[in-house]
């Protein structure tokens, strides 16, 4: 039987174990559901089991565990390190999801669940592909390893560590990864850059305890007005940060890149229009997918302070609260970037009030040569399937452990990615498209084999 | 037995009586607690009608009822209406509360409860000292009618409809409220002036669903980088509220009046001290009481959007709040100073965002001449029992419906408070301190006695 035949006479039951695995609330960033974590690490163990894979071990971290497998019996042959994560984003506002988002549902060709595309859904490609092969052949024509994790979306931070001390274990050839998105419907892309990470919390604080506005207002500190006075200095009036240091290590964008760039052809008044929006807003200069591809970015990602209920309360706030996220590119360092806003930060408090900063993830950003042989494979492989090769392209977002496999591993990198832009990753109604849940399976398949 | 000695051998069960009382949640501003506003109210008429009041009656608004009672058998003497309010502030955060605001607890000679000072604990010194006159000597010296109301927390919205429709039922000589504080502890004071409120809610949108920053991170407007950038641009590097036609209406402060001010010796390094402040902050170019006193504000009281969850969360939200509320003074019109913030914050709003602004309450100002014979009686009536005359001050606080008393029945409106500054009012752990308490019920007796 071909494989695709396989794949659609079992695509029921894939489906469904599926759901399975997205209805465990993997959330990384919550400690309540450190249970839950364990749970889903507990299901993949299975998976990998069910699906003929050896050496399965759960490898404890001092965050969420590690799941390690492999299958290692193609002496000569490449070998594959596969990477992803079984951990998911917080889902709230939960009054914004259509269906429950540990609820798995399909409808119009696509499953949603937090999870769905990031990245259980992406995961579970790569078990059932390495299924297939086990079931139909017997064997694999390579020989693979995987390793799972539990903390990517809190920033990975503890599996450089458990990479240094597993230098042998994990030796490969190359590192498939799919964690990241097609360019759009129909036309694949392989990522060959991301960026890097720095993330922090803020607090702002003024007297010991909340006030009434009537009886200090006008005259004490206001945190409130303290931060958003504070956080308006981060950006100047072209978009650009205005934090002395942060633009250090950016490259400049040469003319070839920004040929590559326009050949994606993105339609900006489509994207525009898509996210209903008056207009897109960056740094000017760019365009969009320069903004979102090289250029690095400061963005509040939750502000809050004072009365949040329901009419309104005359009371002078005594905290505030922002949380701040960095993608990074080029040769960004985070730790240099959070401390370069901490001093902005604290030079610039309004007086009589107080700032305190933590500082967070600190990634620094990845990047590939297109020209290396596994990723002109894997381009093939997608060509195979989809009909039309896949573009070398770089993506905004960040997999913060990217940049440590290339260095702790030395290999290449390959970013093999079956989302879309617009399957609300990190936002209500996550999900996957179907349709690339198919041609997925049937492209890391075609990849393998022609390795 | 003397007044002293009637309330120091009842003052346990006054005091049991007053904690029955706070123990209802009845917060006017969130609707969940309606049932618990006329819960209030009903204990109210049957405190009145123990204290041998007439008439009760609770008379319905289309939002919460109004509780009346009255006592007219002293012709020929003067009437006074007594106000006050039977709802309370929402008491978040709630974590900060020592013992919960609905527990009544007394420790160290402070009863603490939302609503202890602001205003159950004054609404009832009157009740009491009246039910003390009809015990001890079977009648009142004056005639009396009460109006309690349960919206003054909200902004009183339909008080002055009642008592445009009520004018003959409500006539009187002279208004008497207790819901201020005295100067500083054992120096009573006279409010003779307080400020009014306006208020709105300012909503910012921007994408219509919420984004990963790192697919749309640099390329898009983000909700929160609008909001702080528009709430930043309300007052300039002076503390002065940078929105065209705020000040109309506001009086130059003469050199009499600032003298006035300067009588209260008020300590702003003990204020600073007390409040845990590396400073105050406010409006150049005037003292702390003059702030508070004789100058608006526009006061932001919740700014909120985006995620606020343990960890970080790398999202663009696609919306993001702010609550304002602003004190006026002098002949500052509400409505015109609503206006002109929602004009200034819809010119000032950043390219690819969109703001919507709900404007809530609208009061003007109150300012009543201190040489009123009402007034003058009352400051002696303190005199008696605190051993020093009541001063005449400016308040910084609002009691929204208080130009509606003066101009609806054009009669003087004596503010008779009993709290003190620091009792938390709108705050975790509101109090109210029990000497005022025993001092309030004997300068209630003294002044009726006076009349």
């Amino acid at each position: 039987m071909s494989y695709a035949e396989y794949f659609s006479s079992r695509r029921d039951e894939h489906l469904n174990e599926l759901k399975d695995w997205l209805s465990i609330p993997s959330i990384s960033a919550l400690s309540e559901h450190k249970a839950d974590i364990r749970r889903a690490a507990d299901w993949l163990m299975g998976a990998l089991e069910r699906a003929g894979l050896e050496h399965i071990e759960l490898h404890p971290t001092s965050g969420h565990p590690v799941v390690y497998a492999d299958y290692l019996h193609a002496p000569g042959k490449p070998t594959l390190l596969i990477y992803g994560h079984y951990d998911v984003q917080p889902v709230d506002p939960l009054n914004l999801w259509t269906t429950p988002p540990f609820e798995p549902d399909i409808r119009d060709g696509k499953l949603y669940a937090r999870g769905a595309t990031d990245d259980k859904g992406q995961v579970f490609l790569h078990i059932k592909a390495l299924e297939a092969f086990l079931k139909q052949e017997g064997a694999l024509p390579v020989n693979v390893k995987l390793c799972i994790e539990g903390e990517e979306e809190i920033g990975s931070p503890h599996l450089t560590a458990f990479l240094e001390a597993n230098r042998d274990k994990l030796a490969a050839d190359a590192v498939v990864v799919s964690d990241t998105a097609l360019l759009e419907r129909g036309r694949p892309a392989i990522c060959t850059g991301l960026r890097g990470l720095a993330s922090m919390e803020v607090t702002v604080s003024t007297a010991n305890t909340d006030l009434h506005s009537g009886s200090y207002g006008g005259g004490v500190p206001n945190a409130l007005h303290a931060i958003v006075s504070l956080l308006a200095t981060l950006h100047d009036d072209k978009g650009r940060v205005a934090v002395d240091g942060f633009y250090e290590g950016v490259p400049e964008l040469s003319p070839l890149m920004r040929e590559e760039f326009a050949k994606q052809g993105v339609n900006e008044e489509q994207i525009r229009e898509s996210l209903g929006l008056g207009a897109l807003y960056g740094e000017e200069g760019y365009s969009f997918v320069e903004r979102i591809g090289a250029r690095p970015t400061l963005e509040l990602n939750g502000v809050y302070g004072g009365f949040q209920g329901e009419g309104s309360k005359t009371v002078i706030p005594k905290e505030a609260h922002a949380k701040i996220t960095c993608r990074l590119v080029g040769e960004q360092d985070p730790q240099h970037v959070l401390d370069a806003i901490e001093k902005h930060l604290k030079a610039n408090i309004q007086t009589g009030a107080e700032v305190a900063v933590k500082q967070m993830e600190k990634a620094t950003a990845f990047n590939i040569d297109p020209s290396n042989e596994f990723l002109q494979i894997a381009a093939d492989a997608y060509g195979k399937v989809y009909g039309t090769r896949a573009l070398f392209t770089k993506d905004g977002g960040s997999i913060p452990i990217m940049a440590s496999f290339s260095r702790v591993l030395q290999a290449p990198v390959v970013l093999m990615g079956f989302g879309l832009g617009d399957e609300n990753l990190h936002a209500p109604d996550e999900h996957f498209n179907l349709e690339n849940f198919d041609k997925g399976l049937l492209t890391l398949v075609e990849f393998i084999r022609a390795l």
